[in-house]
């Protein structure tokens, strides 16, 4: 079998690299039959100088060519589904049915339209028109856009198909993407049905492009080149603090989902209330893709007493029970067992689980791991290992204001639940808890497991570091997500026919919401 | 005379330092009467503890009692006018009338004031709703700000009065104020008058916190604290990437300001049409302020030909007549020669001035350069050096597509103006041309110097790195500035009686626009 091609330029070509890699079944632990390039900076050099070309001819374009492109490029998906499923599930051990076809993949198409939607109708740009002043401004496109995909959503996250990609199009920006090791195969596919898209939109070569892999260096080269606009990355804190590093030091943009634990409080009020639904829903979103969600809840806090020690005792029989699944890749396996070893040296106990195997390839036991908050307080940074997996730990708290102090002593985390009950016995401990936990997390919930991310334009999938690299931003939510990949472009004093359609007297579409002095509206300006 | 006290958690006392610096007078070099406390880093240690407290304290007040204490400080400020007046240009020499008093002044208070308009207004935090998932967000105090203010607006930017500090307290944030040490008198007037009124409105005592100066390390240690929310700096560019650095690592937002020789093109028939006017617009602008503002025009590209050598001469002939004024202090004298060195050594020659003195106190002489595009594309960083000052550097391009390049090759700035004739002959030029500069700065002017930079909410100051740290963000325009000091709070399935007003079913004061439902309305939600 030969090497696969790289997408540069338009163009599917032979990488310049000197070296390859192969997926791997992680269900049989067998090496899968294609080969990927493990691209020199050459071909980084090359992506570049084409989204360069691509940047300037995408805004001469406008957002109607580049919704068309995204509204083809769902169509295609859909027809390539079922290659793509199968890619996906031989790479991923992820189910078919009805993860990748059922659930995945229409969100992935989903969230390609709503991209679409919102650049055609322009409200994402906030265009705010001072007419006294005359000055004018709004959010344009910041230039080629790496994208750095995780390794647990081939689709809806894939560097070139899933949510950064849709939103940094969407945009106006060319985006190169860096497949995730572990799914190359299913990222080629994309790229396939995406490089037919361009041609058939007519959007310039170079606005979508694909690199299997690079050394770390040049991945640190590539975010803080001066090419480069902006970076779009989830997947390890490692590699992601790596890139930070280059691409803060080159004062370029970079939005990074890093690691998260996902804190679930339950009150006591709630357990004796609805107990054993909550070990239902708890297990249930625990367990989810075998753990391996952004916004698993890796950490519970409980109060101390009878019904907090039945719920402990009834999730472990419901993590026992469970099938083990498998796991995304040799890597996770290896990260997973680490991780649950600095946990026990924290001072975890195990309840159930706790080691490798159970399931087809790589796997490990479903486990739940329990802490006096005492000890989690002793060691707060160890005992928030991230455990991405079928891992959780439960912290339990002797009094509300230790409960408190967990919560003090939290790092920033993508989510935070609380749990009460219906009747206003747990309202004081709400009071007393929740503001703290708002302080560390992005989204809050309410009698809700995190695990559902819905693609809505008041949902946050951000939050303070080292969840996110800044907590402003969110990753998943048109039109927020899109104003990540732009910057502030003001025009003062520029003569009318020099301006860009959004920011004219008249609305170009008679839909984009634009803020002029100071009142929201579709209406042109009043001349 | 003893040294000044630090104001932390409310309270004036001694600094914990073992060093002091004193303010001098540039107009006359000599040392000013007051000393001021270096602090240690207990001073720091004590400030962020208060202002943690001080940030729930806010947070439980809300947004009323926040513009409250804005406008009782405006017109405290006002009071004191006198007071302020003469501190500063005594620490600064910028003329007492009309920019002191008339100008930077009343600046300042509107600023305060559009600031607590927009924190009782609310729109700035764009609340959205989603009512059918009911996911709702909105921007939300960050935390602690440290504000660092530059040198050259002692009012409209000090730390503890300008437009950083006003943004941070709207957006419901405690502020730190670190004074820049050749304005500690004035911000210590400033701070006597914000504590007044910090009492007055019943805010929490660290709301409002003042120390003049810390090591570097210090500052390092600050920005990057655990406690810190966000830090606004404006200042050299060297200090502010320390400060980046540092906080980046941390990943903590800083918003930064640091550089800018906002770049002027003026086209051939621009200066055929109405040479004589801008010859005087440019030396008006180019000598504001001692040439001291970031968005001094402080690089003029012009294509050859006898109008642009006209234009040159012209020029220098109005530097040569204009009295020197005085520079804010010795560092930026220092700093200004060496510059000049710098352009001088890349290959500019001297057209006008090119040496110190000529003024009252530390100053330099009113200096015109000129260099061909040629050498400057030979070294277009040494060529882009930024000279602090009344000092302008003129590049003459031998065509458009040497002109062109040379907008290529300039780094990220606030601003870039270009100049055309009113009938249509340089159309063509600036379609060329323009896109070029666009990408280079954050507002793009025509026929208008970038010195004026008006408060609107349409207004971007800012710009790509090294101008700023960040190009989607702007230090000045209500309410955009604001949402720098916010972390974006996603409220998913939380019950009624727990959300924050602003996402509250009912709009809570009937003004604020929120996103529900993807319009934007000031109306409740349709229950």
């Amino acid at each position: 079998m030969s090497t696969q091609s790289v997408l540069i330029a338009g163009r599917w070509r032979a990488a310049t690299a000197t070296e390859t890699f192969h997926g791997e079944n992680p269900a049989t632990k067998m090496p899968l039959e294609d080969r990927y390039p493990i691209s020199s900076w050459a071909d980084c050099d090359a992506a570049l100088d084409a989204a360069v070309q691509a940047t300037s001819a995408l805004r001469t374009l406008g957002a109607e060519k580049i919704a068309a492109f995204l509204e083809r490029y769902a169509e295609r998906i859909e027809a390539r589904a079922a290659q793509l499923v199968t890619m996906a599930q031989a790479e991923t051990a992820l189910p078919a049915v009805p993860r990748l076809a059922d659930v995945e993949l229409p969100r992935t198409t989903g969230q390609l339209r709503q991209a679409a939607a919102a650049a055609r109708e322009g409200s994402w740009a906030m265009p705010t028109l001072d007419t006294k002043a005359n000055i004018r401004s709004y959010y344009a496109a910041i230039g080629p856009v790496w994208v750095f995909g995780p390794n647990n959503f081939p689709f809806a996250f894939n560097s070139i198909a899933g949510g950064d990609f849709a939103a940094a199009i969407a945009a106006g920006n060319p985006v190169i993407a860096k497949a995730n090791s572990s799914h190359p195969g299913t990222t080629r596919l994309f790229a396939e049905a995406a490089q037919e898209a361009v041609e058939a939109a007519g959007l310039p070569p170079g606005s979508v492009q694909l690199i299997y892999r690079t050394s770390h260096a040049d991945g640190e080269r590539a975010v803080s080149d001066p090419r480069t606009g902006a970076t779009g990355y989830t997947g390890s804190r490692s590699a992601g603090l790596a890139l930070k590093r280059a691409a803060d030091a080159a004062g370029k943009p970079i939005y990074l989902e890093l690691s998260s634990i996902n804190p679930v409080v339950i009150l006591p009020g709630a357990l004796q209330e609805r107990g054993d639904q909550l070990v239902g829903e708890f297990a249930t979103s625990c367990l989810m893709g075998v753990g391996q969600f952004c916004t698993n809840p890796g950490l519970v806090v409980l109060l101390a007493g009878t019904t907090s020690e039945r719920f402990v005792a009834q999730v472990g029989e419901k993590f026992r029970a469970a099938p083990v699944g498998t796991l995304l890749s040799k890597a996770v396996a290896g990260s997973l067992a680490k991780s649950c070893q600095h946990l026990a040296a924290a001072g975890a106990e195990t309840v159930v689980g706790g080691s490798a195997g159970g399931g087809a390839g790589y796997s490990f036991a479903n486990t739940l791991l329990k802490l006096p908050a005492g000890q989690f307080l002793k060691n707060p940074e160890a005992c928030q290992t991230e455990a991405f997996g079928n891992v959780s730990l439960v912290v339990v708290a002797d009094d509300a204001k230790q409960a408190g102090e967990v919560l003090d002593h939290l790092e920033g985390n993508l989510t935070g639940c609380v749990y009460s009950d219906t009747k206003g016995s747990d309202e004081a401990l709400y009071a007393e808890l929740a503001p703290r936990l708002r302080r560390r997390v992005g989204r809050l919930l309410n009698d809700k497991m995190p695990t559902g991310v819905a693609v809505s334009p008041a949902m946050n999938h951000g939050g303070p570091f080292p969840a996110t690299g800044h907590p402003g931003f969110t990753a998943v939510g048109i039109p927020a997500s899109l104003r990540r990949f732009a910057m502030l472009e003001c025009y003062d004093n520029v003569r009318p026919n020099r301006l860009p359609p959004a920011l004219a007297n008249k609305n170009p579409n008679g839909q984009a919401w634009r803020l002029i002095d100071g009142k929201w509206t579709q209406a042109d300006v009043n001349t």
